[in-house]
């Protein structure tokens, strides 16, 4: 069973309510080493079989298309993992 | 600037909505190659300097602490990455 990872994150000149919320809240936990916080989405898609070049062609295609707003965000990775269980 | 990357996943045994939703799309869009998709959530978080060892610590507290439901998630991965524009 091969997996593929996608990375998707918000473009750097677009506002992410979500990394705001986070990077406020961080200090108030006690955490207080980071200036900054981006929140994007990894989504894993397995495979029958091996991750072969038509799957990561199909994977990039499929992060353009369906799994990120080229508006609003970037699709910074997409790349095979080992399987996990 | 460095940066930790902090990968959060729902757990193998959690129902995850969104990741059959998308599942469900895919072949409607003609990706017939995936037989199954998680949804997680990546953060960046950005920090002045060097990613140290207290910093990754920092990092994978707030992990467990505020960036993912324990009951429901599991992080995956916290690292240091590149920094980037």
């Amino acid at each position: 069973m091969g997996r593929v990872v996608i990375d998707v994150m918000p473009k750097p000149e677009i506002l992410d309510p979500q990394g705001k919320a986070v990077v406020g809240a961080l200090p108030r936990l006690g955490f207080d080493a980071f200036v900054g916080v981006r929140q994007g989405k990894r989504f894993e898609l397995e495979v029958e079989g091996e991750v072969t070049p038509e799957v990561l062609d199909q994977a990039r295609a499929a992060a353009e298309k369906l799994l990120s707003n080229p508006v609003i965000e970037d699709v910074v990775s997409v790349r095979a993992a080992e399987a996990q269980a």
